[in-house]
């Protein structure tokens, strides 16, 4: 039996506390099983030098893990650097997010969103992506209110893995499953049902087109479910 | 009035909540009004090099800010590596939590503790300590019910802030306060009344030594009021 | 008409020149069209930490730009550090090229494959691994007429780029195609046809299950073209 | 006997040499027994970015060892970057210093103020702020003669330390003493008797409330003295 | 009999491979034997601070080794930092080039050149020297016809190696030779005979003014013959 | 008139103070004219790791300059890493001292040599060598005393600067020389009159033989004067 009593098919328990760091601007704790991941949104009234007089916004976002959120602890990447996992997962974060909005139409400013880590149970990065799309909304939200930016046009994002495991194609790997997946997935799609990210790697051995349909198949139902957090 | 309708000579609520990571030996989320710290512990089987062979134990911390725990967010120290200010701290709780043991009597292992701030609203280097004495209370507990080492004699320890804020002595200082504060007080003490560390800092102009023992008496109330969380 | 005279299913021109670096292992320089990339392996008999007295071995990849091989400049990353998207591409590598063969059978040994652009016009990582394989090809080779270790089984490897451009799929994008695709995609495949690796990303709108498959059609080709290096 | 002759109320012999370094704007080398700190002065026209058309002015500090400074030497600072220990005595040298002028009175400038040990036989850090702010007043009168700036009132401070050692309460310990200190003190304070900033630490176990004020006592008396070479 | 089947006072067979990056300005790779070096130049429409509105332009140039380009693998400096020996080598290249024009004469622009080893046999940095001048020409000519710069007057230079090994004075040195070299010199000269830098290092034991005097006919003969690559 | 008085062919006045660092094992400081060097020398019981095993030992150097050494401020290389000029000087020192004497003969030891500039007035690493040999000479008197090493064979070194300014040939540049010296050069020579090392580079044009062989001259006679040191 899987975590959870879930069968194959099913997404971990999903939790959403908004306002969990009242100093961003908006701010999202999202809880997937026992992988729970802060995302909170810093608007600043700046781009990179790439898009300076472009009239072009930016979404960017920053990826790290408090040093106990594992079972054995990580050192910290103040003392070490970031990990060549960290640059990974912060570029698809920030990759899948720029998708939900046209960035000619939120004026020059970035929004940056920091995905943190509380405790790690499989599945970060894709909790990271989902609960990050809530906070951009609430953070659009806030900027409406105040009257800085009307709220643009949003597509619902969120993210989702999938891998095999003991031969089974599964939805929503905890860490116990990942670990020992023969193929692991994640895929980011929007709410029509296209794909925004998928990467699939193979673990143990290579894996055929039916497997990697299965998984698809699998990350789409998670999506759509994911996705009744926007409702 | 300030926060929390309290007077000069009261804490802001104080509240802790254990086990908020699962994957490490103990833990603790210790809340002082908005100011939240994270405080975890590791054991660790091997001790600095200076220690080797020495049959002797080590207690070390290190401390973090997640980047919007602040209402403008700070820049994370992954990427920018750590302030002396950090630095500064991490070395004031590890001093503080050393006296808490006698290192000889826990065996060659280290008890590193991390302090990660996830709310900030002024004291978070004193609850930090304040949290952290809790939770290697409960790492060695823990130690013990694993029978890895008969639960040694601890000395209870709390730390707290005061300052002279529109030249009133005023205890535990929350960010608008401590902004604005004449002088700046940090005071870690044991059970018994006695001073483990004092830091005390004129922001303005010097302070008389009739003002440091207002500031003083301040504190010894306030950690006596902290150390009934021990009981 | 794209570059070398080609439609959207061909490859560019390849070319492969082995023993360019005779200081290495083995080395291979891959040229696919503009795209010049140096593979050279040293062979080191030691392990990664985790992998001590576990007589398994492995096989691991850097990447490199030299600062000329594109249009404009690249600085230097002994001086800047390494980019995310450099720790992005030789985690790639490395478990890509992890696939080709069991790690048990190769002795408490690494393989260190690096990957240095001489030239750069769209495809380097694809290009990397494709070369790297064969250059893994050689350096077993060396290690069994030297007497070191028997010839081990190996899985033939190739990657490849595919992508949406104008509407249209094609495969094997030169830089003009890559930096103006709407969907751009990296596969890694074995000769039995099965998936090692896919990484797709929507850059200016999410993509449809339909026109993956396109993409995955047109790897399938390219990959059974690529692996005739190893006849 | 303590090293130089002297009771527990006694400061080490006090030597200052002006204009050791004529590079800068002002150079004082300040000895203590067998403590050498040499300060320097450089007036820059610059105020670090949150000051930047305040009118206000910046003092701040800067402190390193010589390598062979101490009895085993300590590996340089270029090679392994800045000690906790370093920032934090620094941050402490610039808030005291900061304390001697308005800050408003000075114009938009940066006075740094370079302390290196040459020796090191204890209680570096207080002879850094005592000479240093004698390389202030030089670094004034120089401005004041150059026709830059008006001379502004300035309130004399020095810094001393004081400990517990066998029990008994000492001034000014040199290495051995602080080395085996039970309590371990630094004050810093001005003319007038007020107190600039206290730092008390238990290095053994806590202290008293009377141990503490005895300490306070010592640190009166011994800035009184150093103040004498104000005269 | 020394490499090449050449006599004490002979070079490598030497060849010039032009627009090996066409990427770049312009570009060169050279063979001395087995040391290759490619040497692409970048033009920089900037200047270095010191040289802001003089009107001055200035040449500068980079080094790198490939990790393989020698026969025990060295480690990439995008992850251990430059080392002395890199930092040593990019400032002699810069300081031989900039010798060749009057930087009064190319307007405030930077020619960057980037010398990197693809495979090592002693003499790279000489190698790079001779290059780079080459590859400077190209560069200053492409100038010329885009009519962005008419072309300045250039002085041709180039630099050799030479050293005494087994007692013996021999021009050229290849690694097997430099490294049981007693002493070991690299010449820069200009095409009338002068002297742009001379380096000369005792390896074993001292050397006699007669012996550099031999070293230093040998080079002026070698650089005569490596200026024949400017006609 | 030159500085101090003297022709072109007169060294500065030339002072030595040994034991300046008690916590050393042997310490000069040199002063030439306004350069002031401190040359401290450290006795390690260990060698790099190319030497383990080797029954060999190794001198090695490190080389720093206080921030207000010169008239403008440097950046202390604690906080920005060290320049490429500081490895280039350091490296320079090792080798010159490494010839002194023969290293088999001194044991599986490190002798490390900190010169640290405190005075800069032109010449610091010519300074630095003449001051290192001689604190070398009595860390090997102190090792004979203590009974740890006999005393080894010492071949005396020295090393001083010359150049050609508005033409003429000077001997011991002060740094208004060499700031304008069209020819810069730097000699290391023994006490027999041999070479150790010459470096020479043209700062403004080439340089002739003859030009070469006048700065050679003043060298050799500049050197004897220093070695008088050692008497």
């Amino acid at each position: 039996m899987r975590s959870h009593q879930r069968n194959n098919e099913q997404l971990r328990p999903v939790q959403v506390e908004r306002g969990f760091q009242p100093g961003a601007d908006a701010s999202v704790l999202i809880k997937m099983g026992n992988t729970h991941v802060l995302c909170a949104v810093t608007v600043e009234e700046t781009v990179p030098p790439f898009l300076r007089d472009s009239g072009r916004g930016w979404i960017t976002a920053e990826y790290g893990m408090l040093p106990c959120s594992t079972n054995s602890r990580m050192a910290r990447e103040a003392a070490r650097g970031r990990s060549g996992r960290t640059y990974e997962i912060q570029r698809l974060i920030g990759r899948s997010l720029r998708m939900m909005v046209d960035l000619d139409s939120i004026g020059e400013r970035t929004l940056r969103v920091d995905c943190d880590v509380l405790n790690a149970d499989g599945g970060t990065r894709t909790a990271a992506i989902t609960g990050a799309a809530l906070a951009l909304y609430d953070a659009f939200a806030k900027l409406d209110n105040e009257g800085t930016l009307a709220r643009p046009e949003l597509m619902p994002v969120a993210a989702i893995s999938a891998g095999i495991v003991n031969g089974e194609a599964r939805l929503d790997l905890d860490y116990s499953e990942d670990s020992t997946a023969e193929v692991d997935a994640n895929f980011v799609m929007s709410a029509d049902g296209r794909i925004i990210e998928v990467q699939s790697t193979a673990e143990a051995r290579p894996f055929s087109r039916t497997q990697f349909n299965e998984l698809l198949d699998l990350a789409e139902k998670g999506v759509q479910e994911l996705l009744e957090l926007w409702l």
